[in-house]
């Protein structure tokens, strides 16, 4: 073993340590520790793996942070996408120090905190492109870059090691539809002075080429109305994706249409956008869903939520016809302006598959770009800033191996290029960079009200019950007796249909009175052998039966005898 | 409502019924009745959805097929992929009638049928292509294709209104690995003739162009094989696609390496398809997985199960280093000769990436080729056959409208295309054809032995519990009376660590305590109502500790007093 834990060694240089983020889509936190500063970039959550039952959102484990609460000065952040944000009124309850992002990204977090009355207790500072924050010893920069939300940030990280660069989530966008294009003036003059360390976005370095603009959707999407000007228009996007509804807005107004918003975090985020001066709303633009019917279909658009084919999403509900204001119709062109994120693709299938059913014209292809940047991109950048040393990050490790590959054709050598994964301790003086530990990391599960409070344990029974049931067993013994005094009652669910398995579930009472018989015959008192005795004669029993392994769950009551 | 039943019109005419394989893919079985004949085109099974909990595999319900059992005269089969054979174990079990098929596709049918000793009392006949078959008043002539799996046919089913050609799954392949390209000139002697439908292939209805040759992906998997001359190979495809296991043998041959064939299901197609001459093994190359460590790395190759992330796939164990015989490393060469099925892309994403943690070289796009028809070839085939009327099929509903379009395009006007739905009767006369009802149509749940003792019930019952647990309360009253005279003892699974969450479950035994005392004092004996008092009790205390519903279940013993 190598490895060493952090605190073994004693901190020197500059230390990198990605909290969450590497090896996985979402939960992007990373710490930056020198001497006795400690600065976070980011703060963001992830959405449950397939077989996390019941969980609705993952953040991450923040011990080293909070062991080390007296050096940690702040967040700041690069963006305001949830795999970025979403953890943060989760971390701030027990990491209560200033966050500091630019003006549309804290608007959107502002929105999360008011709604858990953290306002009061959170400090925050909007930060202007090309200004600095001072956190202990680092200075922060926040340079200006594209993504598929307003106001993105990089960061340009001072520390007394040299500079590091953070790219955040970004894209090249020459002809952004709101504020500037990327800042690659400072990338280079930064790159000219010299960097330490450059972490880019990894997410596209599969992909050849570049990463078109935003602008060319909005191309798409006028001739789109241009094409259907006989129909109503509804088009899903993601809520975030201000630029890409304030093309919509556009191309609705050119063409005489009312718009209406629907989808709680759609109304939201325009909301925000709005106040924030970052989308541009024409007077008498907008209309209440309720007023669809004073205008026909033709003179009509819907920006709505559902893109990825979320259940509960307007679009969904629309589709399922469970929309208490929209039914779709053969008179409703629906455009997904969007591509599925992995993993959504069959629920994106399935609300195309029922709205074609009802006639709408549906078209899902080529009214997106991504928001991240393709390999050419990448390749600009390392150019521009020509790092010391390469630290891919955002993507999973295939991603990450892609830009590697990149890298490599850069002329790159191995001990340039660090693959992190989460924990690590990249350790970084003037003269070298290793990996001198891990910190502790990992995934809080947030279900419901609870935090944490749902656990391996707790998933592998999930897990378990969806698979096959279970069975309980009920039965009273007299206290301290071997003798069972009632029962044993038994009940399912999730296993088969009683009614239809009255045998199985007859043959499964005489296996359990059975047993109970022979505990009572053997004198068999205590009640863990009792257990043990009735969940593997019903398991093994219901095997031989069903090929099934039903979780089986015996429950004894004590009776005073 | 203008639907009639099927038993409600009297049968005239030609009657086409899709009893499942519509709006969905999988489970493909289609009837053709004709006064008092039957026949029935495959037999297959579809894969259960996310939500299916616990299912094993879906197959139709054929109570249709049942209660006109007189009538039904035998199962055609268009190809040995499990979406159109998968079901007849089942199904036979109830229908047992003759199935015909051609030789591999029987070759596959009796490795099911033999596991399941059901050889001897099924009737079988492999048809050659070219030759028809009689059944009641229908004659059946098995025409030859291409697609993924050798020996598919299109069916040529003479009625008496008149030729119904069934494509099945198919592509047109000018340059065939194994066999002869689709018998091109028999669709175009049949449209000379005249045909009465067409029911065509639609699952790549929405792809421009046409399907490339089966021969492409052989040269690419060669070029691979020549620039990976120093390291091991490992090739992952569809176990039944026999053409491309035959290139990657030719390649493997050809660069001098032995051949390792892994995953149960590859070796038995490989033994099946090596039998019937449909796959041509040199002597010598494949070796057993335990002389690998014989030959060097860069003289062997690895055919393996597991192209599309299947957990308990052979590629998945060796991803996950639980593979018994086979680990990873960066000697390897990993090639996923497959494109993801919808709804698999996250499951093979997660295996590239532990592959590419190993340090294998993963190579993912590009060598594959599908086995369906692109749009310029479905409009080849209507154009041979030109029918009277366009009856599109295999695919969802997004594919079948996309085929819809096509058919616009190549000048049907809507009343000669039918978009069917599972269930339809489409009766065909001379005149004219119409659908005049609906047959009941089904998904049967098969659950380890069960089959359709899984219902909506216990589905629902599945996904509640993978949801948010169980909590089951137990207590014992005294017979006929209010009073409770054990317990309640309390006990949950799958919804909060206990031992962490002691403070809850102790607020739990209180609320339960509460009741069950209110019950004594009320003199409340029902015990339906005991029971929902705790029910309704405990799930709102819950709800508000934790915002989460688990299943309450109560459990209620008797005592003699």
């Amino acid at each position: 073993m190598s490895k060493k834990t952090a605190k073994e060694k004693s901190p020197e240089g500059l230390r990198i340590i990605p909290l969450g983020g590497l090896e996985q889509i979402g939960m992007n936190i990373t710490a930056f520790e020198y001497g006795d500063s400690i600065v976070v970039v980011d703060c963001g959550l992830a959405f449950p793996e397939d077989d996390m039952f019941g969980i609705d959102l993952v953040i991450p484990d923040t011990t080293f942070l909070e062991e080390n609460i007296d050096k940690v000065k702040g967040f700041v952040i690069t963006h305001g996408h949830e795999d970025h944000i979403g953890a943060l009124p989760y971390v701030l309850q027990r990491i209560n120090v200033p966050v500091f992002a630019t003006r549309l990204t804290m608007g959107i977090i502002e929105n999360k905190l008011a709604e858990r009355g953290m306002l009061e207790t959170t400090q925050r500072k909007v930060v202007k492109f090309g200004t600095s924050v001072n956190l202990g010893c680092f200075r922060i920069e926040f340079i200006k870059t594209n993504h598929s939300i307003v106001d993105a940030a990089a960061l340009a990280i001072y520390t007394p090691e040299g500079i590091v660069i953070h790219t955040g989530d970004f894209k090249v966008d020459y002809t952004p539809v709101f504020g500037d294009a990327i800042d690659l003036q400072r990338f280079a003059e930064l790159g000219r002075k010299g960097v330490l360390a450059l972490m880019c976005d990894s997410t596209n370095a599969e992909r050849p080429g570049y990463t078109p603009s935003e602008r060319t959707v909005g191309k798409t999407i006028d001739q789109l109305f241009q094409e259907h000007s006989d129909t109503r228009i509804i088009i899903a996007t993601f809520a975030s994706n201000v630029d890409r509804v304030q093309q919509i807005i556009n191309s609705a107004y050119k063409y005489g249409r009312k718009v209406v918003v629907e989808g709680r975090s759609m109304v939201n985020i325009i909301k925000t956008a709005s106040e924030l001066g970052c989308l541009n709303i024409p007077d008498k633009t907008l209309i209440d869903v309720d007023q669809l019917k004073n205008y026909p279909d033709e003179k009509t658009a819907i920006i709505t939520t559902g893109s990825q084919g979320e259940s509960m999403a307007a679009l969904s509900r629309m589709a399922e016809n469970i929309h208490r204001k929209i039914s779709i119709g053969p008179n409703d062109t629906v455009i997904f302006s969007s591509s599925p994120i992995p993993g959504n693709e069959k629920a994106v299938t399935n609300v195309i598959n029922k709205l074609q059913m009802k006639g709408a014209d549906v078209i899902f292809e080529d009214v997106h770009v991504s928001g991240h940047p393709c390999q050419e991109d990448i390749k600009l950048i390392y150019t521009l800033v020509q790092p010391k040393y390469a630290i891919p990050v955002h993507g999973e490790y295939r991603h990450l191996i892609a830009q590697v590959k990149l890298l490599k054709e850069l002329g790159f050598d191995d001990d340039h290029i660090f693959v992190l994964q989460s924990g690590n301790v990249l350790q970084i003086t003037k003269d070298k960079a290793e990996i001198v530990g891990d910190v502790p990391v990992g995934n809080i599960l947030v279900d419901g009200l609870g935090v944490g409070d749902v656990g391996n344990i707790v998933l592998r029974d999930r897990q378990h019950l969806a698979e096959d049931g279970i069975v309980i067993v009920s039965f009273a013994m007299a206290q301290g007796s071997p003798l069972t005094v009632a029962g044993p009652e038994i009940a399912s669910r999730g296993f088969v249909y009683n009614k239809e398995a009255e045998e199985l579930m007859n043959g499964a009472q005489t296996v359990a009175e059975d047993i109970l018989e022979q505990c009572a015959e053997d004198g068999t008192v205590d009640r863990n052998r009792v257990r043990n005795l009735i969940k593997d004669g019903l398991s093994d029993y219901f095997w031989k039966k069903t090929q099934r392994r039903p979780m089986v769950l015996p429950m004894i009551l004590e009776i005073d005898s």
